[in-house]
Parts: structure tokens; sequence; C-alpha cells
């Protein structure tokens, strides 16, 4: 693991940089769910981090980590909405600056919070205008240091953290986890947790999961090298939109990924209305994916320990509701 | 503290009863709730609790309290869903029998749920069938013994086990909360909460949460006894929709508790989506009355640390939807 763009000790960096920031998330487990699955499941339900998704965490660590010179010029994200409350709130505790590039169509919910946090929110138009040009303008007006949502080892290392929490709950359990299911958009988030589980399972199977027609991790980890979708897809899981995998992130993800799996809208409208009835988690569409995959069969437990990350759950409270009602 | 109806010893034994059984819930905090009320909020999440809601732990202690021969004869409950679901699911555990009466028109979900733990449901009609003359000739003829859902030491003892958990997991915190805010039909969670409570904060004011119309509690405190409320009230609050407190639980309650506060449906509603958007939990209306009191400012934290014991998150998805689309 040596030539890996994070190592372990990037992740205990990370960890101590966000305690007392961050959220230790618990680990849940549900009889219903263990029987559902004919396993045991552990949940990580990261809906319950500081502003609802893990995305703090590795938004925290970056910005944290810049220097007094960096802090002064402010930092500029661009997100739909999960990395931009992550950038937005990690900011406004550290005293930085934050603007952030958002699609007009981001689900609302996501642009008010954005900027209840403080941040400045720029919306674009994902149709008609060019997000990387205009990050370009505001960059060289404000000299914004930019925050890239997953492919930056001070990111893959804050999110990591999530996986160094996993291993030492299971632990304090007597479980040793065989199987890890994590939503994958630009695979930050599985890179470091995938590290993270490594170093204390070695055996352990992680999967990406994917919604159907954005599985370019899926496609990439087939081909051995990164492979990008042509455009055209349509998910309501839009925290893990990705067209490629991330540079740094699948490089990681090559080597330390089992496989990867995807899902339907339908079987994360289903996860959702799921996870509603019998977990009790409030859950959006791109975070749900694990669980979604988990209940639709994707892989069997056979009696096998299983950790499902919850990644966000920044529901959209309309598409929430018509998935609630039109299911009924 | 001698006389009460149940002391900490039969709360400690009602704990190692229900272990392996019962759920151990977490205590979690949040950032967005601690800004919002200015104090220190620690919540007692019991919707992540088996069935759904805290009634398991109750029903499972007074379940395994029976004689063998208690248990041949099977066990009998009537409830609008929440005791429902917890005595089957205990019945089931314990391999007893059990009949539930439960009203036409409880929320269909908890209903249905009643009927996946194996119980047999008897339906009757609130306004035109006597529950007491059914219930009686149903144990006439089976034998079974009836399970009441708060009026019984052993119910209040299994209920009090959550207290002890939230005393604990607040030492481990290191916090001494100051206040405890719980929701209370006919009050046997509030006085086993309250009793395991001031055995380790002997000093904390806890306070009894009602529905607007429903303050049976409320009004038998202020009178010194037990009061009985003219029909005719309407709250959606289903689970804690009492005429009168309990005669053992008041007992204990008329004591224990600094006071009640009411809500109305209007700040349930608020409050069941606020925790869907900031806490990311399912909560049921009458389980969310103590978060509604808090955040319609019926108390002032001004600094402190209060528990917040989330009862419940059986919510009927429709109602539930609704919530989220009207008040957008």
């Amino acid at each position: 693991m040596t030539s890996h763009p994070i190592q372990l000790a990037d992740i205990e960096q990370a960890a101590q940089r966000i305690q007392g920031h961050a959220v230790e998330t618990p680990l849940l487990e549900f009889h219903s769910l263990n029987e559902q699955c004919q396993g045991r499941v552990l949940i990580k339900p990261e809906v319950l981090q500081r502003t609802g998704s893990f995305k703090f965490r590795g938004a925290y660590n970056t910005l944290a980590s810049l220097s007094p010179e960096e802090r002064v010029r402010g930092v500029l994200a661009f997100s739909s909405g999960n990395h931009a409350q992550g950038v937005a709130c990690a900011a406004r505790l550290l005293g930085i600056g934050a603007t952030i590039l958002m699609p007009k169509d981001a689900p609302p919910l996501k642009i008010r919070r954005t900027r209840e946090y403080g941040a400045q929110v720029v919306l674009f138009d994902r149709e008609t205008e060019d997000r990387e040009a205009i990050a370009a303008t505001l960059t060289a007006e404000s000299g914004a240091v930019l925050v890239k949502p997953y492919d930056d080892p001070r990111v893959m290392a804050g999110q990591g953290t999530l996986g160094l929490e996993i291993a030492r709950q299971a632990q304090a359990l007597g479980l040793r986890p065989e199987v890890a299911l994590v939503p994958c958009g630009g695979g930050g988030l599985i890179a470091g947790v995938s590290v993270a589980l490594h170093s204390q399972f070695p055996q352990i199977a992680v999967y990406a999961v994917e919604p159907d027609g954005f599985d370019d991790t899926g496609r990439s980890l087939a081909a051995g090298s990164r492979q990008t979708l042509a455009p055209g897809g349509h998910s309501i899981c839009d925290a893990i939109l990705t067209a490629a995998p991330g540079e740094l992130t699948f490089e990681i993800n090559r080597r330390l990924l089992s496989g990867a799996l995807t899902v339907t809208d339908a079987e994360v409208r289903f996860a959702l209305r799921w996870a509603f009835e019998n977990l009790k988690l409030v859950v959006e569409p791109g975070g749900v994916v694990g669980l979604a995959a988990l209940l639709a069969g994707r892989i069997a437990l056979e009696g096998r320990c299983a950790v499902v990350v919850l990644s966000g759950g920044n529901a959209d409270p309309a598409l929430f509701a018509e998935t609630l009602l039109t299911t009924d």
C-alpha cells in the first residue's frame, strides 16, 4: 500500500483534526434488517453527521490543513449540495470565506442550507453555462482556493475517518465485517473508507454501489482504467452522479475494491421507504444505494456480517413525500 | 422513595431481562439543535428501538416475568399501535400466543406490523363498540393474561430502562442533564424514566409533554389528584391520547415530575418536519412532543443541558408525507 495517494496515517491525522467538530456517528443494528438479509448488518448512519452527510469530514480536514495565507484568500467549491454544505460549515467554523457554485436545479433544501452556513452561493445553469469557466473567473478575481469534492488526498483522508470509526465500533462489538457496501460517486468516500477498513480487516470485500447509468467506477474497475460515461443518463441520486472516477480515488479503488453494484431508481425509492418504515432514518437517494443493493438481493449475505454506509440524509422533502405516497 | 410502586432495583432487574433483546439506543447530539436552543440537548432516539418505540422494553419485561402457566394461556393487549407491536414482538420471541385488540382507525402501518409479528389482531370500532367488553369476552374464552399498556409495575420498570441508559450515556460524556422532556400518555414511560433519572441526578427537572386537549397528567399534577378529561378532544398524536393518568404511574409522577407542558398539532407537525430536515430521524406525532415543546419555546434552556426522549417512530407514511408537503 506504500504508493497509495493516502495512507492510514493520513486518516489518523484527519481523525485528530476533525475530533470535536465532526460527530462520531454510531454503528447501529436492527433486528428487522438482520432477519430480512439473513445475516448481520451494521448500519453507519452518516445522515447523523454534521451538515447531514459524510462530506463535512473531508471538507473540515481540508480547510483545517490550509495555510494562513490560503485561509485569507477564502475557498471555492462546486457541488450539487452535500460537499457545498460541508465546505460552507467548515469554513464558518474556521473563519474562512466560502463561495459555492451550485447548479440551479440542485435540491432547494441543499441550496438553502448552504446559504444558512454563511457561504456565498452562485447558481449556474447546467445546460447552458460552463461551471469550470465560472469557477476560473471567480478564483481569478478573489484568489480563492478550490476545494475539490473528492480528488484530493486531504478530502479522501477526511472521509476515511468514517472507516476508522466503523472498524473501532465493530471491534468493540466483537465483530469482523466481511462485506462493506459504500455509495460511490467520484469515489472519495469509498477510497478513504477502503484504506481504513483494509488496515483492520484485510479480507473485507468492499463494494462500490452506483446508480444505474452512472456506473463509471464499475466500468472502470472492469476495464482496469478510468472510463468516462457518455452524457444523458438520469437518476434521482443527485449526490453521486459522476461521469468518471477521480484520478487519485481510482488509484486506490482499483486496488482495494472487490467490485461494484448498481441499483435502479425504483430500488432506491423502495429502500428510502424501507429505511423510513424500518430504520426510522431519513436517507437521501444517493445515500441509500448500499441498502438498496442489499434489499434488492444484489449480494447475498448468507450469515455474513456486512457494513452498510448510509452516506447522507439531505433528502428533498417533496421527493421524499412523493416516494412515501406513490409506493403506498 | 420507598413507597413507590417501582424502585430502582426493579428497573435494574428489567435491564438485565431485556438485555440482548432490546436495543441499547444511542444518545445523540446535534450541533444544529444545540444552536437553535442555546443549550446542550441530548436526544434519546427510541425510534431506533425494536418495533420502533420504547414499548418493547416494558412488554418484554412483563412477558419475561410471566409464570410458565401464564405463558401457556397467552396474552391479550389493547392498543392503538405501539404497545401492540411491543407485546406482539415480545410474545413471538418468548413463544407466547398474543391477541391484540386494536381500533379500526389505528394507523394502518401499526396494524400491519402487529400482524407481521404473528399476533392475532382483533379490530373494533371506537365509536360503537366497548373495548373492555370485547377484552372480557376474549379473556374469558382463552384465559389469556391482560398486559396493560402502562399501569403495571413490570411495564413501568421496563420503560425505566431507557432512563438508566440515558444516565449512563450522559455520565460517559461527562454531562449531568438538568432537564428532561418526556412524551406522556398514561405515564408509564415517564414514571419509569423519572425513577431512573432521579436516582442518578436528584436535581433533574422532568417534564411530561402532552398534546393540547389531552393534558390529563398536567391537570392532575395541578390538582394534586388524578383528573379525567371530558371526551371529544382531537389530536394527531395517536400514541399518547389518554383521558386520565394511570393509578400507579401517577403515584410516581405526582412526586417526581416538575410539571407538564402541552403542544398543539401545528407545533407537532413543525417538529416532525424539523426532525426530518435536521436530525434525519423519523418520529411519529406522539413521539416528537418533547422536541416540539423545546422548539416552540415552552421551556428555555439558557445554557442548560436537557434530554429529549423521542419515544416512537411508527409514523403513518401518508400523514408524514402530508406534513412534509403542507409546510413546504
